[in-house]
């Protein structure tokens, strides 16, 4: 399977066999996704063939979606009693016992909800294209707000200040057009920049830094006023600019290009009323006589028929032997089941190394961010622990509201992960309450935390290869390259497989790359 | 009425004679408006009070209602056979004929529209708190979009291209990150900057700029991918940058400080369903017995018992005296009604000059911006008369949808005011399929255009004072402060007297402090 994808991705490997002739044409422009549609990734399949998909995560519900849809017999087998895997939406009525015995209930308010897991989508992501197929509403996520806070430490006036995204980007721009436009003006960079080019890259600068006449930065309307201007002679209070000192070193300007990175750059998206109702639209269109709910996979081996799976379900030990298997399953869990893969592929996923990850969501009795600190939607940035505050993209200006306290990773989740769940609740509000003052502290409802390594059935956020540099995606390492290939009948697939990985992208295009080399292989030998 | 709002707004004002002691507290917080609710801006007047108020836009609406809560009673007099003003949306069912004699009916599919007028609501502005209060239900508005296009003339090989927002940031930023770094490393700067301070500035434009090791700008995953990275070995293929001197020189980067203007910067909120929804929902409070719709004012003038209204309805000449009168009807406008207004009062009405703006919608049957060019939402720019192209904020992932095919202003809207609506349609298909290619003239079900300048009853987008230097407000002219002082009984609002002129909001604050100042001195006289 391996360049397969580089060929183009799953349609047009498969589309010179596509039985129905609905595989998408070679003649498409190459920027743009063909957007799916019943039938078109691949053709019927000929005679009676079956799958056993392993995990019903976005990889192993895509995979046994499309493969529905070519005429396969497929069953899927999860552990778990809801779909999504990873995409897990906490709501009144979700119930969780972590790994340290811990069990929490979430007691929402009736629509309310946080995304413990996946909560958005860039334009590019063929997540869209499953929504728009699957005809799961969408709406916009804000992922970019001028009005939330950045606060850090450091060695200034602003060390531990909360200063609005608005003001920190006016000021950053301001003097950084300053800098340049000085510097340029001077000759500095006359080697490298002609008369015309100094003369455009001035232009760009006055407006872009919003400089006075003799190109200084003096403060702008952009960093917003103490208070609103209004009618008659009501102006408005303009804020003062910081110094340029303090803006330089305070790092306020750590997280801008957050903004334009290409994953998360606006417009982002995300379905209405929670990620996970993606899932329970492929759940409904795979059909749940086809889904196995609670069914805990605990052995998978290459057999002569096929693939032979074992697995509790209902307290009972049950089998169920496939043509094929997909194991969705993360890769640092495989292991653990029963097995006779070899060496090399058990080694090779021990290569793929569990994260840390987690969020805390408090349902707030009043939209205090909305009403007192004028902020819809995004999220405030600091470097304590809780790494962020994001701010809920539903339920605008009604009585109450989820707040995801913190969403982090790494080292700083690492400092909840072992906590109990009021010990990570009262750490999130020390934390945010010197964000966003002593509000935060007040008409708290109720909460609910999720700790990635702590979850069962996943025991990760996501997964580095050792060897990468800790990237997600973009790096193939051999033990990724080695897993890319099937052990006989045996599929690999999720995110980890991919080169978006913590995106659902990465988890179904990963799927489709997988259904399509089955599909391939079954019309091969027929 | 001079000073009034400069004192802190409506509430402040009138917060000491609050008969029911409902004012905000002027401890509250300066930087945050004080959340409306239902009494909060007025005490109940003593007495039976009544008031004329000339407009059913913004500003007339607000301050009907206002009032009402107020125990005054209110008659809204509208020309118009809706609410709102130039607060208009276009959807199936809608007619207009415009000045030229020209009639439009607009036939787009149920559910679908566009806002001719008012389209967008910044987080600060009092719009959404009366959203809040009124019920109305507000969604992100895209307004910052990574995948739109920029499309300019230059004397460069970018002339006339097409250009993501997201590759037209990434090489400006990138290339500017490493000119600043050259030049402060060279010493260039060191007259203002310490070694610390280049330390930290150099860390920013690392990261700011996407910069190499050694300090250079060689494109970036920012800019976006010919081919869309997926699972597997499929890395996409990252789209090569510009060269700097056609990044500087083609100006690509000259909107990028809308992103990050006071009134612009995301988040952005519209009502659910079109703007007018604002102020059907105000109708609905106020009642439609104290609203007469097509009621064409043709005289206003003080009498000794108050003020005399003279209108057309139904065909027939209609008057209303009433205490008081507030007149929200466009300045320019207001001089051709029979009037006692004084000399200086008409002279002054003058210095408000009406401009030029205007758009037209285009149903397609085919959401070919998202499925081909991963829009959803926001809007392309260009040099061309259509100025730009927004894309719609609802409906998305559905098969069809209303893009506004210019939003132009001034000179360029004038190379559309007087063309016919299918004059102004091949215009606008012409230009906009040399930035979307093509398929932007396939698929058109129908069509709808509004230009204000040719719009009974409005005649202007806005209002520019004579001598502000056309400027969105906060600039008080002489004729501008002449007009917050009321003649009598006659009191002027809209959002011309505001510092908030072609904003709903500058609409609404002067209606509130209109309102407290008729209150205040009913209180004083009682
Ligand atoms: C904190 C966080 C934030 C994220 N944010 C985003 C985001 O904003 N946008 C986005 O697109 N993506 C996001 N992601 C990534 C996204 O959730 C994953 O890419 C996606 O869920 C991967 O799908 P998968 O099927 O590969 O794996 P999973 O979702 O992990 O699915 C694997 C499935 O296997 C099941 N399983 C495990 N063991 C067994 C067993 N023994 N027997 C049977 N079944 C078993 C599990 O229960 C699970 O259902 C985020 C993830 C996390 C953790
Ligand atoms: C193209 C455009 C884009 C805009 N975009 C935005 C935006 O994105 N966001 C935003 O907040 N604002 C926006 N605005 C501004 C917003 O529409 C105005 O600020 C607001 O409508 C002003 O309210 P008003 O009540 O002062 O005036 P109007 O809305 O003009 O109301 C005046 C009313 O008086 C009536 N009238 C006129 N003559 C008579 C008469 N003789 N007798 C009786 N009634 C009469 C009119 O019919 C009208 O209803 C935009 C405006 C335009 C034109």
């Amino acid at each position: 399977m391996k360049g397969l994808g580089a060929t183009g991705g799953a349609g047009l490997a498969y589309g010179a066999m596509s039985t129905l002739g609905l595989a998408p044409s070679t003649a498409a422009p190459a920027r743009t996704f063909q957007p799916l549609a019943a039938g078109d990734l691949i053709g019927k399949v000929k005679g009676s063939h079956s799958v056993v998909v392993l995990g019903g995560g976005p990889a192993g519900l895509c995979s046994a979606f499309e493969l529905q849809k070519a005429g396969y017999t497929v069953t899927v087998l999860e552990a778990r009693t809801r779909p999504g895997g990873r995409v897990w939406t906490a709501r009144g009525g979700t119930e969780e016992t972590d790994l340290s015995g811990e069990t929490q209930k979430c007691t929402f308010s009736e629509g309310h909800f946080y995304n413990v897991g996946a909560t958005r989508i860039p334009q590019s992501h063929i997540t869209l294209d499953y929504c728009r197929e699957l005809g799961v509403e969408i709406q916009g996520f804000g992922n970019q707000n001028a009005n939330t806070f950045v606060n850090y430490q450091s060695g200034t006036s602003l060390s531990g200040q909360s200063v609005t995204y608005r003001a920190a980007k006016a000021d950053t721009f301001g003097y950084m057009s300053e800098l340049l436009k000085k510097a340029t003006d001077q000759g500095a960079l006359d080697q490298v920049l002609s008369r015309e080019d100094k003369d455009a890259l001035s232009e760009f600068l006055s407006d872009f830094g919003d400089l006075s006449d003799d190109g200084r930065y003096l403060g702008s309307s952009r960093r917003g006023y103490d208070s609103e201007p209004g009618a008659g002679l009501n102006f408005g209070t303009e804020k003062k600019p910081f110094a340029m000192q303090e803006v330089i070193r305070s790092g306020i300007g750590r997280n801008f290009s957050f903004d334009f990175g290409y994953d998360q750059a606006m417009m982002m998206f995300t379905p209405v009323g929670g990620m996970d109702r993606i899932y329970y639209a492929f759940q409904d269109r795979i059909g749940t006589d086809n889904i196995v709910f609670g069914a805990e996979v605990t052995s998978m081996k290459n057999v002569s028929e096929g693939v032979t799976v074992e697995y509790t379900a209902g307290g009972s030990k049950k089998s169920i032997t496939a043509d094929y298997a997909i194991c969705t399953i993360p890769p640092h869990l495989v292991g653990r089941l029963q097995n006779n893969l070899p060496g090399d592929v058990l080694t090779a996923l021990k290569a793929a190394k569990p994260s840390s990850s987690g969020k805390l969501g408090i349902e707030y009795s009043r939209r205090w961010w909305e009403t007192e600190d004028r902020i819809y939607g995004g999220a405030s940035n600091t470097d304590k622990d809780i790494s962020q505050i994001m701010f809920p993209y539903d339920h605008y200006n009604s009585d109450r509201g989820v707040v995801v306290a913190y969403y982090s990773s790494g080292k700083r989740q690492e400092a909840f992960e072992s906590l109990t769940h009021r010990q990570r609740l009262a750490k999130a509000i020390a934390e945010g309450s010197e964000i966003h003052g002593e509000k935060y502290t007040r008409d708290i409802s109720s909460s609910f935390s999720g700790s990635w390594r702590r979850t069962k059935y996943s025991e990760s956020a996501w997964a580095n290869w050792a060897g990468s540099g800790g990237s997600h995606g973009g790096a193939a390492t051999p033990e990724y390259e080695k897993l890319l290939e099937p052990v006989d009948k045996i599929y690999f697939a999720g995110d980890h497989l991919s080169n978006a990985i913590a995106w659902q992208h990465g988890a179904l295009t990963s799927a489709r790359d997988v259904v399509t080399h089955i599909h391939e292989r079954v019309a091969q030998e027929a």
